[in-house]
This record gives C-alpha cells, structure tokens and sequence, in this order.
C-alpha cells in the first residue's frame, strides 16, 4: 500500500493555473498534489556573451524555494550568500530539458529565463518545475508570434517530467514527500509527447537496483507523463482562448 | 486625479487569504491592489546566540521578491550572491515593526520567523509584507496557545503599514507603482490599533518637504491603516473559527 | 537626569575640522562629544552606468566604522566580506540625504562619493556622518566652481541630522551611546536649514510611542540641528578663508 | 568513423597508477586515453554535523580540475570564490556513486573523502573520477581492515563508470572530448560488477532520443565497465601485493 | 637629488600621538611625513581555535587603507567583499613582526589584536603600521601589567620598520610615495633596537639587484630605525607618565 | 644531525620534467625530494585592463594546492569560495619573480599565466614554484619563437629559488617540512644565474636573528640555487631537442 492509498501506476491530481505572474510574458502555476511551483518565462532583447552576434536564442531556467515550502523552514539561499549544489543540479537540468526542444536559431538574438519557484514542497518539484515551465514557455513563445516578433512557433515538442522509484510498495509512479525519502531508488524521466528522452536521471538511494527494476519504472512513467501532457495542453488552450 | 482614479483617501483592494502555506504554523496571502506577499510564520525552537540562556524569545523576519515580481526581471539575489541594500533594511524594518508588539519574554526560549515573499509588485510591498506577516505571526501564535504551549497570547497590539507621498495629484494614501516612482517624498507609516507609532519613515526623493506636508501624510496613514486592521481582524477570526 | 548631566534640549560640543584627508577634494572630521567621524568628499569624471549618457551627476555614501571604535571590538567588515545590514541602510540614507539639496543635472557627468568612516563612537555616527558629510562635500563642490569646472554651486540647500530619543529622563535631544542603548524610542531627523524635512526615521525599540511625543522629539530636533547648521557654517568659512 | 579510429565498442587504453598521493590513506592516478585524474582518498576521525552521535560513517567526493588541463586555460574556481554548478554536479555524483557500495554502518564514525582532481582532460572525467575514486577507497579501506581499525571491509560492490553517446558514428563507446563536444545525446552509466545499476544520467544534447538508441547505449556500457573492472581488480591486486 | 630635497640617509619628520582611540587598551596614531596610520590594540579574553587550552596567548593583526587615503580613491574592501591580497600580505607580515618579540606564554589564554588604519597614505604605510602597532601592543600590555593581569611585560623587544630603495638618486632611507612608485628595488626592514632582524622584505620592481646594493641597503636601514626607536620610547613614556 | 641525515649544504634531488600538461605551451612537473609542483605556462591573446592598448604584456602566477598533499587534508579553496592569505602570497611572490627577467615591452600585448600546482608537499612549495615555472616560462616562450609570433626570446634571465633555515642543526640548505615547522628562522631567496638578487624573504619564526645568521642563509643559498640552474637547463635542453 501506499502512503496516500493510490494505485502504483497513479498520478497525483494535477492543475495548471496561468497568468498568475501579471507582468510576466507567459507563467504558469503547477499543482501536483501538494507541490506548488510558480513557472515564469520572462523574455529579453539579448543573449549571454557567449552567444552574443552569433544570431541565435538562449532558454534557461533558475530554481528556488520559498524558506518554508517545506515542513521545517529551510535558510534562504539570498541569505546564505549562495545557491546550493541541489539547486544549481536542477536548474541546469530544467534548461537543459526545455532547450531540447526549441529551435534556437529560430528564436533569434532574444533569451527566455524560466523562474520555477516553490511555493509548497511535497516531493516531485524539478519535474513538476519542468513541466511547468514548458507552459510557461509556450505562452510566452506564443505571445511572440502574435506580436509578430516571430514568424513560427520555434517550439520542436512537448516536454514533460516525472519521477518513479522503488518503494516498499514496489514501483510506483508520482512518489510524493513521505516516499521519496524513503525510496530505495528514484528516476526522474524527461519525456515528449511523440515519446522520445529528454532526460533520464536514475539514482539508487541505498543499493544499486536492477535493468528490470529500472524497465518497470520507465514504463510507469510514460504512464505518468501521459496525463501531465494532457493537463499542459489544456492549460495553453485554457489561456490562449481567453 | 490619481492614475488609477483613486480619490486622495483612497486604499487599493485589500484581501487576505490564510493558510497558503502548508507546513507553516500560520501564514497569509496578502494582496493590497496588484501587490501580492506571502507571509509565512515559522516556530523554531531555538533563539540567535545572542540570547540563549537568557528565556526570551525572538522575532525576525526575511524579505524577497521572486525575479518577475516586477514589470522587468530582476536578478535573483540567491544567484548574485548576496542580498540588496534595499532587501536588508527592508526585513529589518518587518523585524522590527512586528517586535515592537510582542512581549518577548512570555514567548520563552523560541524565535519566530516572519518570510514575506512578493509573488507580485505594484508598490508598497513593504507596507503589505508587514500588515500580512502580522496576521501570520497572530496564527502562529494562537496555534502555540492551542496546544498549550503558551498559557496566553504574548502579544501586545496590532501593527499595519501604509505608504503615503506628495505625488502631482497632492498628498495620497497607498501609494501604487506609478505614483511611488514619481513621487516627490514617501513616507512609511507602521502604526498601532491603539494610535501609537511603531515606525516612521519619511523620505524626500527630489527635495525637502515641509511640516505641514507631513502633517498630511500622517492622517491619509491613519485612515489607511484603519482599512487595514480591519482586513487582519477579519482573516484571524476566519481562519481561527474554520 | 541624563547620565552626562546635560539639558534634555542641550547638545554635546560639536567641531568640525576640514582638510584632514589631504589628498581629497574636500574632507571634516566631524566630533560630536565622543563620536567622531572622518568625512571625505572624492569628485570622479564618471557616473554609475545607470546615468550614463544622462548629462547628469551624482551623489552617493559609503559608511564603515573602524573595528575599535567602539567599547568592545567588532569584526572588521572587510575580513567577514559583507556590509551588514546596519552599515547599508546607514549608508543609503546618508546618500539620499545629500542626494535631496543638490542639483544633480546642473553638477554634469561627475559624482561624488561621501565615505563616513567612525573613528570613534559614541551615539549618533549616522547623524554626525550626514552633517559632516555635508560639509565635505560643499567643500568639495567649491573647489570645482573656483576651478571654473562649474559655473555655479549646485546645492539647493544645507543639511544637517540629529537624533532624539525617550529616555528615563524624558525626551532627549543627541542621544550619546548610553543613552542610545536605553531609549524606548528613537528619533533620526535629516533637516534642512529653510526648515524642511529631508528624512524621518522614527522607531520604538521597546513599545510604541504616542504623536505627542513624536512631536516634543520634533521640537527638539528643530533646536539641535540650528546648532549643527552653525558649526558648518563655521566650518565652510574658516576653510575657505584660509 | 570515430576520430580516434577506434571502433563503436572501443574503449581508450586504461590505466590506473596507485600511491601516486604519497601522505593519502589510498590514491590511484587513472589515465582513460587524454584523461587523466587523481583520486585520493582521505579518512577522517570524525563525520559531519547530521550524523553525530549516530554511530554511522560517510562518504563524499571533491571534484576540481587545473586550470590547463583542457584546450584553453579555464578560470581557477578557488580564485573566482565558487565552485561552478558542473563542479557541484560532478562530485554529488561522485559521491552518491561510491556511497551506493559502502556499508556505512560498518564504517563507524569516520568519513573519508574522495578527492578527484583532473591533470589532463580529454572527455569523460566524471566516469574516470568515479572508477579511479573506488580504487583510491578500496586501498584506504583495506588499510583500515589491515591495522585492525576495521574487522571486516565494509565494501558492499565494485563500481566503475563510463559515457556512451550517439555521434555521426553511431552509438559509441567512451566519448572523448572530441566526440563529447559534438554528440547528439550524452549518457552515464555508474554500474556495479554484479551488474546492476548505481546511477544513470542520460542527456539529449540537441533533440530528444528514442528509447532504442538509449537500450543499444546501454549495452555498450556493458562492455566498456567490464574493462574498467578489470583495471580496477589488477591495480588494487598489486597494490596490495606490493 | 631626491624629489622631497631629502639627504639620501634622511628620515621624513616622525611622530606619535597616543590615546586617539578612546576605547582601546592601546592606540598610537603615528606620522611618517604625509602617511598617516591609526594603530589600535584590542585585548581579547579568548585565543583563536587551535589554541584553545594551550595555556598560551596570540597576538595577530588587521591592516586596512581608507578608500581616499590615497591620490585616488580606492574601492572599499568591505563594499568589494573581499580583502586584496595586497592587505592580506600586509597584516600576516605585521602580526608575525610582532609575535617575534612577545613572549606568547606568558600573554597566556588572552590574543590582541592590532588594527592598522590608513587614514592618509604616501608611502610606506606597511612599516608605519608596524613601528606604531609596537607603541599601541607596549601600552596595551603596560595596562595589563599595571592593573596586575599581568606580573611581568611580556615583551622581549623593540621592534620597528623602514623602507629603502634603490632610486635615480641612488640607495635611499625612507621611501614616500613617488619614489616608491619608480624604484627599481625596495626592501621593507623589521628590525629589533638589539641590531637583530625580525623580517627582510627585498623585492626588484623592475630588474634583478646586486648584493652589494642590498647591502647598501640594510645599513640604510640601521640609520632609520633607530629613529624610530626613539619615537616610539618618547611616545610610550610621554604615555605612561601622563 | 638533519633529519634526512643530509649536509647542511645538501640539496635533495631535483628533477624536472617536462610536457606533463598536454594541452598548455610549455609545462614542467619539478621534484624536490618529496615536494612535487606542476608549473603550467598558459599563452594568452589578451592582457589584463590595466595593461591594454599599451603595447605591453603582462606575466602572472596563481598557486593552489591539491587537498591531500599534506599530512591531514586541508579544506579545498574554491569550496571554502576564498584563497587563503597564504595562498595569495605565494602567487604574487612567483608572479613578480619571473616578471623581474622578463622583457615585457618585448611580449606585447600578450599575457602569459603560470599555474602551479602542488601535487604532494614536504616543504619548499612556494621556491620549487618558482624553479618549475620558470622552466615553463621558458618553453612557452621558445614555442612562440619558434612560431615567430615573437622575433627574439623576451627572457632577461633565469631564476631560480630555494629556501634555507636556522634549524637546530644549525643554517641549512633547502628545509624539508619537519625542518622548516621547527625553523628559528626562514629565509627564501628568489635570484638570477648572473648572481643578483630577485626577492629575498627572511622571516624569524619564533625570535629576531643575526646579521651573520643571515650571511650564512644566504651563503647556502648561493650554493642551492646553482643545482636548480642546472637542472633547468637541463629540462629545456631535453625538452627542445625532443
């Protein structure tokens, strides 16, 4: 059984709220369970110096999480004068996962920086950040085109995360705070919607596990992404027929 | 006339949502107009060095603002490394203000951490972060009651914050973005249910003003403020007889 | 009684000594009883990149305080690598003071830079630091208008602070450490010598204050910096008759 | 054709050197074709804060790299005041890897470092730390089960690591910089020699995989860690034999 | 000729005032011609970490510039975040300088601390600070002798400093700024009024130098400590007898 | 008796070898008994803003230790985030040693970076850097020649460095770490093959010396610093002629 009583092979419920961020070009409010992160695309009229004159775009992503997202406050990262080594790990991979899909070239000389910030904490927050953002994302690419600032969408696919892991439940999909810490193993797939890897990142948390074990797991999670790309499709019609 | 229409003695919209936070022991989701903070209470049983051993308690707050609070992103201070002038003797302002009314050496060997986090900005987010973090700390400390933790509440008043300026349109309460930004002088005014003054901060941007000037401001801050103690009173008794 | 047995209206002795630093373009080393700061006004060709290209100046303030100005020793900002809170908001208000009484366009591309350092402290080193900054930089603005590098002084008025406080002997004008340390309230007032206000910095270190005694501390303010004006007055004409 | 000339299946010439590090508990300077990194295991009478008094050990990695050992002279991290989100990266990588062997509890409370430092970089250097990391740890610990310090080697497995990645080659084996620089998806494996997995970290570098490419990168990692193992057996064999 | 009109064997005019920082145990401000350095001793009831319960004290020091002590100003470190190496350099070589004539064990568990403030600077600020760090540690210690913290002065020498170099007008006795700015050697002298060495600092600015140049050098030096010797005997007695 | 059993005049083996950095301009591992520094010569087409746009170039040093190459681990500097003291001391004495015979007008605007690296201590590290690197130096500078990117070798001289003690076997040549920990007295000379002093460091460690001590430092300095000449000329010679 698991902690919450759901299925092995089940989601918790998941909602994509837009346009919470009012200056933003294109944000995104993500709940799965009782994860919460606000996903902010935010554009600009200039890239990083290495990019600089070279007539391509830039996406990426910066990670944070409110003090008490979680359920014993943590030390703000502004305080502490640095961002930790987990933090840096999963920003880089939430950029990394989104620039998989867009065509730089297309995009021009502009770059895109998504703000995934944690709002609530309950397990699963860079995958629920991931595909957050790419609602994100697609609202602000979105926005370009209708101002005509882009010809095409420069959008290649439709990128979403989750995470499975070995439990005493077996495999299961969607591990929520109380199973991830006490998962044997936890894999974070990074998929698209025509079923090609982004990402994967696989970790044994206590002793390495087995090609069929992790087999079971990505099966579970092409379940899992399943249903959050339908939640980002219904989000980006939800908004753009606003 | 006002850019937004607003007469002289006029507050923005004002709603508080409590309980935002989940793991808090008391947290509120202030918005006065477009301004939105989450202020957030967490209970640690623990003092600063400074005082241990010595059977009081302490209160303090942190102050940030997600990078596209704002009508441009700003850097995140957690990734330059360090936190603004501005950011500092903002959350020693909150510390302060919300000290001013708690007695404590009936808290006993605990501190109190008030986070006020802008999801959104539109002027007087200082103002906002304290009425809401009052409201937050209130919880924190009736649930400390309820569990008889406490044997009563060790706070001695009610404390709000208003922004008033000299803007084209004369002396106006609750200053917005635009009018802050052109504003001729700012002053903040956190003050007290019983009419004291906790805090005064009053600021020429361009040039020195008179007394009389002043005068002015100071009453437009004691009609705000009154708006405002109603808010808090009335998201404490929701949340309280949910 | 106050312990130094002072008046409750009466200011401590107060020198202001100019051209102390001898390779700046204007410098007082401001005593106010045991509290001693070294202000020293430095005209740079060039402004903060936000200016650039603006056609106008400006003017800002760095503040720090020698390790053993004080009674015990405090640690050497420079060797923790940090401004702490105090020395920033210290140091921004001592720049938008000066800020407000000149003319930053008729000064051109040029700033200055006022560095207040405490030599030795006794109570109230923001105010003499403000007052004494003045005077370095009027100093220094006269060098460049007898240089023909300005046609005329671009300084709208004069400028000098003060702190009152309620003391156990009542409310107080220049509060000394001990003073200070003790106060149920303290005062900071920036004032100009056209009788405007620049600043107000009100606070209850203990328990809010009433409007009545906001106003006695007012009034004595008003006395201490006619004082104050006196002493730079003294101060510019001694060192430009020289 | 790969570059290098060697074939899909290829490994580079492997070689692991031990001592090198002459006051470390253990040490092996391991050379992987241009690659090369020493890896030095430190142990240390004592673990960190969060598990004091707990009765267990750890393990942990530092990751760093000279400033010349690639094509161009990279910035000293130690000089610009911070290990960069790669660094972090690498050695939690580094460390989660090598702790997936270790009986912890067995270890008691000593923790011992693994210090990975690239001379030479040509491709490759995480999967070089990790697989030159357990010799150094092998050798440390073997001296604590010889001075009696340990009753018994609290080693649960052998762990080797390498990077697969599809190029205009094809699937290859153990990218060099060459490759790396230019390939279309970038995956690590960490296996253990009873073949199960420790970590996987597979990356699209410009657009998503399938699931078959990933599978055929999989089994070629098979083959390559079967060589490292060797390599690894052979270098711990005659350092103890010495 | 030397730009100053100085002979080459002439030291610029000295002097020492003491007691400038009221609340010290000890303070010495001291003038080298144009260079003015604040020296301030600190005495603390506690020692640095490794020495902790070794029975015996530490002496150690801080050296810091004035932003506008120089021709130009500087930027302050404590703004910059981080001490130069320059400073660092500095204050390790005035702690060792005078660590070697304190008799640490008879300190016991007490460390003081020496600051070291440029106020105005023109060459040779590194050796003023030691000479007047001499007289503030003399007078530090003479209070703990007197106050019988102390039973005996645990000093066992007179230690001062003076720079020569070799400039167009050939070896020369105390360097001020232009000459040091052109010098094609300079070598700082720490020497004991017993005629032995405590620290030689040679360096060539521009090109290799003889050893009979350096020789020419030290005997320079004899010459201008013992002025210094002087000073600082005049200044600890005028002290003591005041 | 020393420790090692050598002559007071004894140098340990030396060796030089050349090329160990692949991808640098010239590289030289240099061995010093137990001491072991990798000195890297990195050739740059830029020189620092001081320097630019006129026409000369700039030759700089930075120094680092790896972790274990002492006795007990010490702390890694760039995940401390700062160079110690000790650290920035070292590199700037090897970076003004090898610009004293370096004909930097000649250079250009070209900047040369020497990285040294310690791999295993005992000793001597900051003189075998000096030695190693300007073995480094020197083929990064024949390779540039031998390019024609420069007309003739901008090298004014060789240096070379050793550092000789009062120990309780009276003044020896080139301490090893258990000598110099114990040392009375440590002197550090930095001179050229024509017999001229470079940089002389002579700090007492625990009291102030002789003039004559320091004669016979100086002596045996003489006498160490020609076995490091001929060693450098030996790896160059090898090194060219490969």
């Amino acid at each position: 059984m698991r902690p919450s009583g759901r299925q092995p092979n089940q989601m918790r419920p998941v909602t994509i709220e837009t346009g919470f961020a009012r200056h933003a070009e294109g944000s995104a409010l993500i709940r799965v369970g009782g994860t919460e992160v606000l996903c902010v695309a935010s554009v600009e009229n200039r890239v990083p110096p290495f990019l600089r004159g070279k007539g391509t775009g830039w996406v990426t992503a910066e990670y944070g999480m409110l003090p008490r997202a979680t359920h014993t406050r943590g030390n703000r990262e502004a305080a502490k004068g640095k961002q930790s080594g987990r933090t840096q790990e999963i920003q880089r991979l939430i950029g990394r996962s989104l620039r998989s899909v867009v065509d730089l070239a297309a995009l021009g000389e502009m770059s895109i920086t998504l703000d995934c910030d944690v709002l609530n904490a309950d397990g699963g927050t860079r995958c629920a950040s991931i595909t957050g953002a790419w609602v994100a994302l697609r609202l602000a690419l979105g926005q370009l085109v209708a101002k005509n600032v882009l010809t095409h969408m420069p959008l290649r696919g439709q990128v979403a995360a989750v995470s499975c892991g070995l439990t005493k439940a077996g495999p299961v999909l969607d591990l929520d705070y109380e199973e991830d810490s006490a998962a044997a193993a936890d894999t974070n797939f990074v998929l698209t919607a025509d079923r090609r890897i982004v990402e994967i990142q696989g970790t044994a948390e206590e002793s390495p596990f087995t090609e069929d074990a992790f087999n079971e797991l990505f099966a579970l999670a092409r379940t899992g992404v399943s249903v959050l790309f339908d939640a980002q499709t219904l989000a980006v019609e939800t908004a753009e027929n606003r």
